[in-house]
């Protein structure tokens, strides 16, 4: 039997069975361990989103209005909501450019079946390793892009020939945000290359009012964006699995190949993760998640200002803030440090790409009285 | 941009399009038109699984009970209760080889990921249309076998070379069953051709008690057989997404590779829908699922019964009778015979691969009251 070498291409990633390994291996810890490693969210949903499920959960029970296959590419009534929420952005799509999604990871991987094998793709370094490994599951090349202390973690292309680029805006695992300039810049040398740029917003809703919400914000986008969004941060949806992706029309013939894809290899999302959506955009549901995001927001700036007080370097955006190990320490050693030091858990920086070495990521998705007894800790410790 | 030309392997499948175009243009029928072409279920779930969604949606509304990523395999109470269900028919399996899924159609388009592209299939004709497109569009050679009158629709090796086989069983769309027999034949060439045999069990719980439930009741099938399991038909989930794949241990690295391709490219499903199928596999779930199936069964041999009446050469089994047209007329002639003369829709068997020309498919899915009256007309038209 012969198996897809690919997979060989592929490097296990220890990050989080090694981040666990050794949180339990620490014996007999002087006090409680406090998490600021957490990649989950932990609020419950919102009673806009419960109530929906809970009249789809109904509607399932009773002939009239059972509901079978759901269509191919999102309920209608779905795909309504996102075209409003967009609208508040100045994102102007139609219905049918949103196809609903159980989840970004998924369609990260399944887009790259629109190309064929060997092409280039150009990954942010460090970022989301779902990138990395869809592209080397898929026999392409990738070309990294370097975050360093003198960009701000914020990469810009300088004239490589690539079909494809990751952009992962507000980033993980940096936090770092482009702004519209920088957006642009990326937009224009997409269009220059023929290239497709993979936008993954999951982390949207977690920036301010003035940043770019939406890639098709920017000139030109619709022309070569495709945009990964998805509900897992902004409402709590993890665990209901929901997202989306737009395929613009005025890219003709992704959107058709898209149209096909979907068709053939998937039978659509479950029609009570897709009404807990469209009860997450309804009206009261924008107003608890606003509630919800500025919870994860004031975490975020609880950690920043101990940063701050603490002197280290430091960048905050999205649900996590990135923070410069101290004395040179790997990513690893300077963990050891937190968790023996502290009693707190990080997550190593270099877990999410070789340029992420000698930093940590902080997460601002724990609970609030747990961030903030973490921070004094941090404060009340020597260095 | 370079596409992946794979897409233009595939061949636009018009099949229901097609069916709804001719209904819709066929004005001003002499009464009512009946449909004996549906592919969906439209019974209810069961009180058991929607009290399970309905605690499940309690879940996600506490901080308490919130549920957050779901494991990537699958929850273990899903695994636990599938490994509990196939006991029934001595099929006695880990809980870590089910590995849960948010539908068939889905798993058979990535499991397909495993193996090198030019990789060559062994697909019956006609059959469900998804391993094909699955095939070509992951750049496979595709080796048909022919049903035929002769065969009872039942295609057997012949030595072919080959890496994996599908076989769909009792099959979609014809109902046509392999005996116990039969299906040692098959899991030996498998193994003689060190091939993988794809099983997909979509339609098991139509099949009596006598009948193979599982590929693994067969000998040496648990080093060759990967079988796709779906609550679609068995418990109503269409529109709930459910579904599991099992890959043996003993296949060693496909066991390996399928968890890894697993972690990288999903997120697991939605707990409410896992919760729906521990439902369905309870004591009550699985009483009321015996119910349905009745039903269903029930509407499957009234049909049977209308063919036998009317001396048309007929199969039944699962979900589907499966009829020869009249007077060498082609499916999409005799479609159309059926909906002028009689007010009744099919589904013409062309649609399922060139062997279905000259056969239609008649679903066991639709409502009693209808399939009963469509029956008395079929029977009441000169033909």
């Amino acid at each position: 039997m012969k198996y897809n070498e690919n997979f060989l291409r592929l490097s296990e990633n220890y990050l989080f069975s090694e981040v666990k390994r050794r949180v339990e291996g620490y014996k007999n810890p002087p006090r409680k361990i406090l998490s600021l490693g957490v990649g989950d969210v932990r609020l419950p949903l919102s009673k806009a989103s419960i109530e929906k499920m809970q009249k789809g959960v109904e509607d399932m029970a009773r002939a009239q209005t059972f509901r079978g296959y759901p269509p191919a590419f999102g309920y209608p009534i779905l795909q309504e909501s996102l075209k409003s929420y967009y609208k508040r952005f100045s994102a102007f799509l139609d219905e049918e450019e949103f196809f609903i999604s159980d989840g970004a990871k998924r369609e990260i991987v399944d887009l790259l079946d629109l190309f064929p094998a060997g092409s280039v793709a150009m990954i942010p370094d460090p970022t989301y390793p779902v990138y990395k490994d869809a592209n080397l599951l898929r026999g392409n090349r990738i070309l990294y892009k370097k975050g360093t202390l003198a960009n701000g973690f914020l990469p810009m292309p300088s004239g490589e020939e690539v079909d494809f680029i990751y952009l992962c805006n507000p980033g993980n695992p940096t936090g770092a945000t482009y702004t519209r300039e920088q957006l642009k810049v990326w937009v224009d040398y997409a269009i220059s290359q023929n290239a497709v740029l993979f936008y993954d917003n999951a982390y949207e809703r977690f920036l301010d009012e003035k940043s770019t919400h939406s890639i098709y914000e920017i000139e030109g986008a619709k022309d070569c964006a495709i945009e990964i969004g998805s509900f897992s941060k902004m409402a709590g949806f993890t665990g209901i699995r929901l997202g989306w992706t737009i395929v613009p029309k005025r890219m003709e013939m992704l959107h058709v190949l898209w149209k096909r894809r979907q068709a053939m290899g998937q039978n659509g999302v479950s029609y009570i993760s897709q009404m807990a959506g469209v009860g997450a955009l309804s009206k009261n549901g924008l107003r608890e998640m606003e509630e919800r995001i500025a919870y994860y927001t004031g975490n975020r700036r609880t950690i920043a200002n101990c940063m701050q007080k603490l002197g280290w370097w430091h960048l905050q955006g999205g649900a996590y803030v990135w923070a410069k190990c101290l004395n040179g320490s790997s990513s690893w050693e300077f963990f050891d440090a937190l968790l023996e030091k502290a009693q707190i858990v990080c997550t190593p920086g270099v877990g999410f790409g070789e340029s992420g070495e000698g930093y940590i990521r902080l997460s601002a998705l724990g609970e609030k009285r747990e961030v903030e007894e973490a921070c004094k800790r941090l404060e009340a410790t020597a260095w």
